[in-house]
Order: structure tokens, then C-alpha cells, then sequence
């Protein structure tokens, strides 16, 4: 997998952003990126569509790339976290207020829902998938009856094995272990390396799922300052690794592993440079943690872009990847995986002692659709659906909040974490939402300490229509009336 | 639920077992019977075929129904646990000696597989399951890319209650949570009464799934004495607790949970008499202990017999229920379910974080099955055809092991649990049979101690065939010739 062009499109991002390359000017014409960076044509043709894609250029028939401020200029990036060192590892308790968040949203019909972080029903190939499983119930008449196998089925683990190459992981079928969704997948990395009572350092803010998994197993949390440009700080963690390895009480919990979503994070959107992803890996293998890094919505980038997993830059097998088939392929399955690494053998262990295994039907199909073509057509239909209803979404957001909105254009995924005006609380913006009819997921879900209050996430995965326009209307108005 | 055929079935069993009513004489006549009880005919019927079942009488045509010394009184029963008072708790270390044992199980082919507790694929309605799978695949060509619903589908819950009113359960949909089998069911109502380091009050033998959960969650197992008749011992487990709620030292681990199979336990194949279940409901109240109960067998009993729940019983919400369709519908779907009583928020809580929610089709097809009437004929046919197949391997033991064999012929299910003459290694025999070709489960599996090493679990839910036959009296002879 090369990854070059991404290599030589940072090169010419930083001169895009300092202004070297100032707006309406030409960037230096495809040959010339060919002969200068000794680059093939489609490799030069990637950077510009990359840089295209991150709304830095704009394509001119017949004249080239012109340099233009991206559309998200109109709106402020979000406040990078202060650089303080992290707060002390406490016990999740977010059980009650996300319990209360989640009931409030279930009691009321809600037309138009921003929270849900999967795409709609027809974003998926569900005709494709329905047929292969109608053809494997008609050749094999026992296959409900029959009891399934230890693992997960093997054209399936195969399958997967294909796709991990696509993110750099070399690994083979044997290595791969099928999950009850990325969920689980979690669940059985975390329960193979920590005991009740230890730390994990995770990022601030993270995926409140993971946050639930924490709370469930009485584990403690770290937060680690985490960037919405960049993902989780390094030197951070570096340092809280540090201090962790220097403390003289054996009795004091131990960081035992960091959870990190590396590639389109929940909620920030963001993916960390690929030199910090290897720097996160060494720095795990040199304090001797597990790195629990969940892959999600790395299928989920603009067009044509390709994101390496951390996990490639790792030979130790101190990385668990954990992914899923859940928002790629299919939201009405429950199929994840997981590469336990060195682990393999306790994660097999636990995952026999927790569940079993996985009916074969769904993964034959599933097996049968990521070896076909279509899988390909389906992931840049996808990619091209998503990137503009991100697009659309974030101009939305530009239109109707008021300045003093902060928001990062998210690179890939289906969700844009949004900084509220100074006064504004996320929370009185859920209650405000649900009344309305909208529902939206406030900050306060997204850590352990009341860090993110003044945040709202809003998921972009269903088109745009006339209804969401019109909510975003409506809570643009509201944050306004909440600064007063 | 009456079960009024089942009292006055065990008023005739204790004078058939005590000789008063003698082998050849007639029982008195079914008129006779509806008199004496003051019960209908269906129900003197049910009491005549109980008993028939239980193999004490045989129908002759025109004559009545005579007793007979059943069949199994061919093989001594094993031998009855000494009643001493439970070792003390102890933390779970199973994994590597049956890691090693299933790791050696798989490593070489098994023409013969007595070990799996399983039927074979042509015992379930795979063709009404598939057909129903085919119709819903058509019926909602977007079911598979549409997400799935929190706590199982409406349908399925609805048809999952009818059923537990069969076990003498009244509970509505909103209180039953579909997970992924009953061993699901089971981590998370452990998870939901337990900490590590807590201790758990289980049957000795039992079931070496519930001994890999209690080790994969790191608590202790307290061994139970548990009668290869009457299941655990009622007696001892209060012992257990009175003394736990004496101790005085707060720092030792307390007994949270009792985990029980008190219907057609695996491996015994024994039924707790309902005064027992009602007791070991009551004394878990009073100790304010949560039961377990494990009924994934009770479907499986002789045709026209219906065993009550111990969760029957319970009205405090202390019983938490765990059943599964996977022995007694589809081997192939991962479908369980629980009834978490007094813990329903703490487990719904556990069963998010843990895997999120179950796929719908299989749920779908399911419920669709369960309340045809495909469902009770299916029922009975199993029934039938394991009732058979237990005689049959019974029969075999009896012809092809040597003397001081022993066994007690279960009441239902699909599993013998045999006692081997002094002497015999159930390991040793293990070793030996898979050189043979011969997949069996050693007794050393089914608890934490080596206290079940002379004993091995034989499965009979597939046909008694002639190679089945031929293993039979290859594992004899061996048996035969260890005794030395």
C-alpha cells in the first residue's frame, strides 16, 4: 500500500495553510509534481484530488489547480485542548447521566434524529447482501441446525484478512477472531489486558461506548489531551507513561492500556498523522501497553483517500485492532473482528467463555460481498455520498449558527463535532432539541468530567433534506437566544 | 401450569421403587385413578405415562398398564456424593486443563463425536426456519442495512414469554432482554450480582461453561454437593450461607450468587424434585442471594412431561432466568434470552456496552416459528426421538460396559453421566478413545477440583447407529482392561 502521495500532499498542505501558496494562485501542474517528486501520473493526480477533496484547491477546465481557502474557512476551527498535563485517572461513572440522555431521547418522537451515528438503509447494499443469503439458505438446507463454528467462519476471516491489507496490516485468517460488532471486539481487548481497578488512558473526548465498557468492567480512566486537528497528544501520553512507570506505590493503579481512535475519531472527526500513529505505537511497545486502537470509520474518508491503521507500524503485537462491518457495510448485522495480537490466546479464551460463536449466515454473506466487486463500487459510492453530505452539512451549520461557532470540516466519517458560543451549554441544547421534535447528542456524553459541556456532535449520515435544514435553522436560532 | 400429574406420579413411584406395588401386577385401572385423585382423564393419562416414561410400567393392549422394574435397573445408579460439608471457595483455574482437553479434541478427526451437547441438524425445523428467513428477506428488503433494535425484536420477546409460561413463568415481553445464547445470558447476570473476587455458590459437577465464566470474570467457585437424583443439595447450600453470613471478617469474599441447572442438569441429567426448587428459591431470598438458574435443557424431557422453573417460584425478583434456543430449536442461531428480575437495569446496561443488540432475522424467523404450530410438533418429535436415543445408548452402556459401571438413566436431555468401575481414569479413557477415533468428555471437565476423575460425560442426541454401537463396545473393553 503506498501511502506517498498523502506524503507528498502534506508537504504542499503546510504551504497551502502558512499561505506560501496563497489563494487563486496555480499549483505547479501535474507534470511538474511528476518530474519533482519522481512520482507516477495517477500518484501526482492523488495529491491534487486529495487536496482537492480537503477543500484547498479548486479544479479549472483546461487550466489546473487553483489554491483556494477552503470553504471551511467561514467557520473557526475548534479550541485546541490546553496543553496542561492530564487530570488523575478516576472510576467512569457516566452510566446514570448517558442512561438519562438516552431515556429522554427514547420518550419522545424525535422527525428528525442528528445523533445516530449510521448512515441510512439504503446507503448499504442491501439488496446484494439479502440475495447471497437467500442463495446460501437454498444450497445449504441445515445450515440453521447446524452448530456453528469456533472462531468464525473462514471465508469471512479470509475476506477480512484481504481488507486489513488495505490499512497496512499484514495478517492472515488465522490471526482473525469474529466478534459480536466492534463493541465486543472492545470488550474482550480490554478485559484481556486489564483487571478491575486499573487505568486506561483514553482520548478527551472519546466514544462514550467506550466510556460504558470502562464503566461496566470498574476500570479507571484516563483522559489524554486529545487534539481535533490531530487526535490524541503523544507527548501527553508520553509523559503520563512516564509518571506511571516512576510511581513508587505498587498499590496505585496501573495505565494498562490506551484506547484511541487513530482514523476519523467519534466524535472529532480527525485522523492522527501518520508519524504520530507510529510514534503511538513505539511509545506503547516501549512501556510495555496494549494499544486498543478501534478502526471504525477508516473505510469512511473522501474519495480515494487511504488511511494506514496503527497496527501496520506494529511487529511486537502489543496493537488489538478492533473493527466492524457495523456502519461500512451493513448496520443491521452484528459483525466485528478483532487481530488480538499477543493476546490471542485470552481473547480466544474469553470470547468462547462470553458468547461462542457467530452464525455462519450473515458472515457467509458478508464474506461472499467484501470478495466481490462490488464491495469496492459499494465503498466509493459511500465515499462519495458521505463526503457530500458532510460537505452540505457543515455549510448548513456555516449558514445557520452564530458566530462564535467553532467546527474542524470532519475528514471522513458521518459526524462534526461543534463548539458552542461561549454561555452556550450542550446539555440545555439536547433538552431545547428534543422538545422541538431534534434530537442531537450533547458533549457531556463524550468524557468522564464535565470537559466538553459547551459541544454538540451532529450526525451527517442521512441526506440533507428541506426537514434538516430547517432543524439546523432552528438550532442555530436557539444557540443564538442562549447567548444572551 | 397444572402439574398435579406429576404429585400423584411420585405418591405410585415411591411404591413401585419401595416393592409395594410389585413387578407384573396391575396398576390400578385409569378410572380407578381419576376417582382416587379426583382429576380428569387426561390427567389420570399423563400420570400412566409418566410413570411409562419413566420405564416402571408397560402398556399391554386391553389390559391395563403393569409394572415393570425399568430397563435401567440393568446398571447400578452412580453413586450418591457424600454429604460433607463444601470445601471452601475457591478461585476458577479450569482454562488450561480444558484448553488442553478441547486443543487434543480437535487436533485429531473423531469419527465418533460422543461429546457434543447438541442434536444433529436433521433434529430441528431447519427447512420452516429457512423458508421463514426467505420470506422476511423479501417481505423487508432492508432489514439487513437497517439497524437493529435495543433489548431483541418485539416479536420474538412476545412468543419468548408465551413459552416461559410453560415453565410456570408469568412474564411479559419488557421483562426478557434477547442475548447471544444462554452462555451470554449467563456472564451477564453474573456481572450484574458479582465483583471479582466474590464468590459463587455452583453445583458439583456442573456445566464447564459456567466454570470458564467464573474464571474468564475472576471469582470463585464454591462446589455444592449435588445428587446425581435430586441435583444440588438444598441442605448444604444452606449450610453455606449460614456460615457465610455468620463470618465475621469482612475482608472474605462473600457468596453473591448461586448458579443452579435445576432441570435436566448438564451433566447429571437430573430434575430438582419443585419442593427442592421452592426451597432453593426461599433460602436465596432470605439470604438475599441471587439464583442463577440455567434451563436450557428443559424442553427435552420425555414426551407429555413439563417441568416447572425454579424462577416459578420466585416473587421477589431474585431468580435470574437463562434459557437459549440453541439445544432445542437451532444449533446454528445464537439466540438466548433472560429474565434478569430485580437486576433488569443494571443487565441492560451490562448487555449495551458488552455487544449492543442481536441481529433481527434470526429473531424474526424464530418468533414466526415458536408460535406455529410447527413449535409443539417440533417439540414432540424431539422429544421422541431423544427419548429413544437415550434408551438406546442406555441400553448400550448396560451391554458393553463392564461391571461396577454405573449410571442413572437422566429423566431428559441428551447427556449420560457415567460412573466408571475403581480404578478408571475418565482422563485416561479420554486419552485413549480419541486415539481411537472416539470424541468423549472426561469428568475432570466438570469441576474445579479433581473430584469427578472416575467418572465421563457421553452425549446420545445423535442416532445409535452401528458405528455409534461399535465405539460403545470399543470404550467397554477398554474400560475393561484399565480395570486391572
Amino acid at each position: 500500500m503506498s501511502l506517498l502521495y498523502r506524503q507528498i500532499a502534506d508537504h504542499y498542505l503546510i504551504a497551502l495553510r502558512d499561505g506560501t501558496l496563497a489563494a487563486d494562485t496555480r499549483l505547479p501542474s501535474v507534470r511538474r509534481l511528476m518530474r519533482d517528486h519522481d512520482v507516477s501520473l495517477s500518484t501526482a493526480l492523488q495529491v491534487c484530488r486529495h487536496l482537492e477533496d480537503l477543500g484547498w484547491l479548486q479544479a479549472r477546465p483546461r487550466s489546473g489547480y487553483f489554491v483556494q481557502r477552503p470553504r471551511r474557512a467561514s467557520l473557526p476551527p475548534v479550541s485546541e485542548a490546553p496543553p496542561a498535563p492530564p487530570q488523575p485517572a478516576d472510576y467512569v461513572g457516566i452510566h446514570e447521566r448517558l442512561s438519562s440522555i438516552l431515556a429522554r431521547g427514547q420518550a419522545r418522537p424525535t422527525p428528525v434524529n442528528l445523533a445516530l451515528a449510521v448512515g441510512p438503509p439504503e446507503l448499504y447494499p442491501a439488496a446484494a447482501l439479502s440475495r447471497s443469503m437467500q442463495q446460501v439458505l437454498r444450497r445449504q438446507p441445515l445450515l440453521l441446525t447446524t452448530m456453528t463454528r469456533r472462531h468464525g467462519h473462514p471465508a469471512l476471516k479470509a475476506a477480512l484478512a484481504r481488507r486489513a491489507l488495505d490499512r497496512g496490516i499484514h495478517a492472515s485468517a488465522d490471526d482473525i477472531l469474529v466478534t459480536f460488532g466492534c463493541t465486543q471486539a472492545m470488550n474482550l481487548a480490554l478485559r484481556a489486558v486489564a483487571e478491575p481497578g486499573d487505568t486506561v488512558a483514553v482520548e478527551s473526548p472519546s466514544f462514550y461506548g467506550m466510556l460504558q465498557i470502562l464503566e461496566g468492567m470498574g476500570l479507571r480512566a484516563l483522559e489524554i489531551p486529545t487534539s481535533p486537528r490531530t487526535g490524541l497528544s503523544v507527548d501527553a501520553l508520553a509523559f503520563a507513561l512516564q509518571r506511571d512507570a516512576e510511581e513508587a506505590d505498587p498499590a496505585r493503579s496501573r495505565i494498562r492500556a490506551v484506547m484511541c481512535m487513530p482514523t476519523l475519531h467519534n466524535p472529532l472527526g480527525c485522523v492522527m498523522p501518520d508519524a504520530e500513529k507510529e510514534r503511538l505505537v513505539r511509545l506503547c511497545e516501549a512501556h510495555d501497553v496494549a494499544l486498543i486502537e478501534d478502526d471504525t470509520y477508516a473505510d469512511m474518508g473522501s474519495p480515494g483517500t487511504q488511511f494506514r491503521a496503527a497496527k501496520s507500524w506494529c511487529r511486537s503485537g502489543h496493537v488489538i485492532y478492533c473493527h466492524s462491518l457495523n456502519k461500512n457495510l451493513a448496520p443491521g448485522l452484528r459483525l466485528g473482528w478483532i487481530l488480538p495480537g499477543r493476546w490471542q490466546a485470552r481473547v480466544d479464551m474469553l470470547k468462547y467463555a462470553q458468547t461462542r460463536f457467530s452464525e455462519d449466515l450473515s458472515q457467509m454473506a458478508a464474506a461472499e460481498f467484501l470478495a466481490s466487486p462490488g464491495w469496492e463500487r459499494h465503498l466509493n459510492q459511500m465515499r462519495e455520498t458521505l463526503k457530500r453530505q458532510r460537505e452540505r452539512y457543515v455549510d448548513g451549520v456555516a449558514r445557520h449558527f452564530p458566530e462564535g461557532t467553532r467546527l474542524n470540516p470532519p475528514e471522513g466519517g458521518m459526524l462534526l463535532w461543534i463548539e458552542l458560543p461561549e454561555g452556550v451549554s450542550g446539555d440545555a441544547m439536547f433538552d431545547a432539541a428534543l422538545e422541538a421534535g431534534i434530537k442531537i447528542a450533547p458533549g457531556s456524553m463524550f468524557s468522564n468530567a464535565p470537559r466538553f459541556d459547551r459541544f454538540i456532535r451532529l450526525a451527517c449520515g442521512w441526506p440533507y433534506t428541506p426537514q434538516v435544514d430547517a432543524a439546523m435553522r432552528w438550532l442555530g436560532e436557539r444557540v443564538r437566544s442562549m447567548m444572551a
